[in-house]
């Protein structure tokens, strides 16, 4: 990493040293929000930003997203996770509390085109992006060079359908050994096993060339074009084993039109796949989006 | 039609009398442009605007639309056409040439949503949709009172699988009584038989509300919030003997989120499927539209 | 007021009859959110909804909004009042409580340009727009047919500047008789006086035809063309004594370039006016803005 | 330049060896069309693509712009400008032909910000913006080592108010030297003298990062958040002696709430400046422009 960037990062731990995330789901109920709130107020914790959602106020489900300033975060944390194991169960909470402090890692894959790449190395480079970009695993070498420019570590391993059961060890013995958060297939176009998936659930991040559930599979922007639609997208979502079905985190378009032949949807497109996918991972690393069934609740 | 309406369109047509409008397609090669407008100057045409497309320079298609302002054009007009006969030989030309005072016939079909027709008929109204609408087809009796109430003939059809011979026979009757040019279905919620469909080809314009071609067919909303899609669409297009699978003249979006229940995408679909078939509307009222195998050209 | 459109309201009112909101601003400090919600908590109401913001965690100002459903509301509604008078006062907080299911009275002014009243109609009619629409007061005649056809009193007060001061007298009283909540101005092309203004604080709505702070004033399609711009916009304002420059609400933009004349900036720019005027009065029925200096909080 | 950029525009000019673009404004009357496309006809030239507009069919301006395909361009070159002289005599036109295997020549001048630099060169080296970035001229340090990294030549030239009169002599040998078509000002934060404008007319391109004519001049961002608008914009515009007063070449918006600090506004904006400054430089290269008094045709 560039020293530049390690200074940014250090000054964002600082600056955040006693901010913390509470993100919740569970049962709807009267009395959560009074519960959590006491809570956080009994640690002297201030509510900086906090969303909440309910599927159906009647027997839904409850969803909050919290995020608070707590003084001495660093030396209350484990007595704050502790204490709220109690009112967790009181309401069959599923949660996690996450100290900001604590920057997530990033592992990208990559294949031949870098524009998705490239646009996550900038958000990061200019500080958009709060994340230690730990690796970047890709079956080609085009990116070699800029990844290694910045300090950032390479690993080349060539990837096909026959070889996929040891590719797929030496990337997760990679992951391990870099303790990964989250995986962003930045236009990685290898399919992954269910056990790769399973080994990674809701932690990886792809994009996916076209408007989803339009154009699931290969050749989007050339089926678009034999469509003849007037509008193009690109979406990024959670990785499932069932091909361009997982949960959805975000989507954006662009006008085309007749003359916009199959090179000029995929340029107009890469500016699409490049904003969404960098949307989708920041709301990540925030810890902004909850999965709920097939879907994401993004806060 | 209201008396103001037909000042309306009166003053249209005095103000168009010289106006005209050429719509080309054939074999692309040297020569075309060359050709067309020397012949329109042989008449004292001035071009007013222009818009070509070849699908491929090197043996590809050739479109062009060219409006343009020629005195005394009423009394030329059939000598026009005569002549344009020769050239139109020689370039294997698809060609129609259209007077613009000549202001097109249409009608509307609609069910119980009334959105779609309120809007054409607002657009109608305030004299941005030139046409002359000269009667509504339902199958329901919600519409009469506003339509009956702009002096525009309505005429309850009521349609069902089984009678759907008899109810065509009839609204075919209709729709050639009345000379239309376009039928527009403003959220009608019938199927219709491909003798109706070949018999009025490249005239019906649909409005389906997705974004297509995701969720084509029924109930498009409720499967748009099933699968958490972050943006819902309108696609207007021609009709076909193959389910919204005809060509796409014009689509639209709107952004959602994980709020936004089944009733509140129909909500603001309304909103987009309204101007999306407005739009539709308006350019194959104004001769803009070229359908070239299943795609449009919108100039 | 018709008869459909008086069931729509009485099933609302129907539905929400337990349903309250509370828009809060005061100091940030922490312990807010578990002081209001204990207090809702303790009257067994469950939080529905829930948005907040805060200028700056330290020594900025805190705002919240909470829609909650509380059985038997109605009963319980002034001991709540009463009850949160303590909270407010320990707090220094400004805040509202409001049952739903009193429903706002609107008044709407127009003059010649009937698109925004027509849009607001036509959401009110479909159930968009929950609100008593109790008259419309003009100083043109062109609305009353469509006004008085749904059965909505139309005032015809005819007004100029040398007038102004009887104008606003009679349309005051008649505010003042109809208990009115809100006003709307649906491209009243008239100046208000401060006295008027005063009267009204944060309770009139105003659409300007331009992308505030550009165009202020007169003109502002006019002087869009002139200056060549590539986007045109419009905003919704509260309305203050400084000519457009009140808190803005809501705004947006459409596309246009330089084929577009006047005329087409107008036709295009209505359709965002109705669309932007109808949001933003919306918002204020739904009770989602709080303006703070010389802005919008928009929950 | 690196060698596979300088692959990609050779094949580029390989490709476009013969294609050739007409640009023309003159007088609007009858027969412009037909003695262009006469004109090109005798040359064997096939119209590729083709866009005209008339300010006012009678009596206004008309502008055309027409791409060729013409056999042996590089050997009919000079006898085609000789022959259009004489049409351009009869119809008093402004017009010039280029051909596009003539690459255009680019400076980018930048400071401190370097995101419209970065996006500049990311599109350049992959191809979708096809001029000959022949140097970079800086007030800052900042850029050197990208720069440089891409064996793009690159000046550290310092300014300041006091020596903008050196600065710009020292910057006007470098433009004369390297015998550049366009200057591109990469949110360069100096004012330019009238003497450099003039010297330069119509071949600046500036951002101003703002939705101009709203807050024009300085700290947009800050005044936008003062204001509290809901969207967000910039602007690509030539640049005159009038301080961001010049023709407008693209604008674009992003919406922002009443959340956004003005440090989020700038995160915001920085995404809207790169990709309207990356359009419109396109456009130019292109050919795609033409200035009429203050404003722009982009075709």
């Amino acid at each position: 990493m560039n020293s530049s960037i390690k200074d940014q990062i250090e000054q964002f731990k600082q600056r955040n040293q006693n901010r913390g995330r509470l993100l919740v789901s569970c049962p709807d109920q009267p009395g959560i929000v009074s519960a959590i709130s006491q809570f956080l107020f009994s640690f002297d914790a201030n509510i900086i930003e906090s969303s909440q959602y309910s599927t159906n106020p009647e027997g839904g489900t409850f969803f909050i997203r919290i995020e608070f300033e707590c003084p001495f975060l660093k030396t209350k944390e484990s007595e704050m996770v502790q204490q709220f194991y109690e009112i967790a169960t009181n309401f069959s909470m599923d949660w996690r509390l996450t100290p900001v402090y604590k920057v997530k890692k990033a592992a990208i894959f990559v294949s031949k085109e870098l524009h998705c790449l490239m646009e996550l190395l900038w958000e990061w480079q200019s500080g958009d992006l709060m994340t230690d970009i730990a690796l970047v695993i890709s079956n080609h070498e085009e990116s070699r060079d800029v990844v290694e420019g910045l300090n950032i570590p390479f690993y080349y391993i060539p990837a096909n359908k026959e070889i996929r059961k040891q590719v797929e060890e030496k990337q997760l013995q990679l992951l391990n050994e870099y303790d990964i958060d989250v995986i962003v297939l930045a236009r990685y176009m290898q399919i992954l096993t269910p056990k790769f998936v399973e080994a990674n659930s809701k932690k990886i991040i792809n994009i996916h060339h076209s408007f989803l559930p339009a154009f699931i599979g290969a050749r989007p922007y050339e089926r678009a074009h034999e469509r003849g639609v007037k509008i193009i997208g690109a979406t990024a979502h959670f990785v499932t084993n069932d091909l361009d079905e997982g949960p959805i985190i975000e989507q954006d378009i662009a006008r085309v039109d007749h003359r916009s032949d199959v090179d000029t949807l995929k340029k107009i497109g890469r500016s699409i796949e490049r904003s969404v996918l960098a949307r989708a991972v920041k709301w990540h690393i925030e810890d902004r989006i909850i999965v709920h069934q097939n879907k994401t609740i993004v806060f």
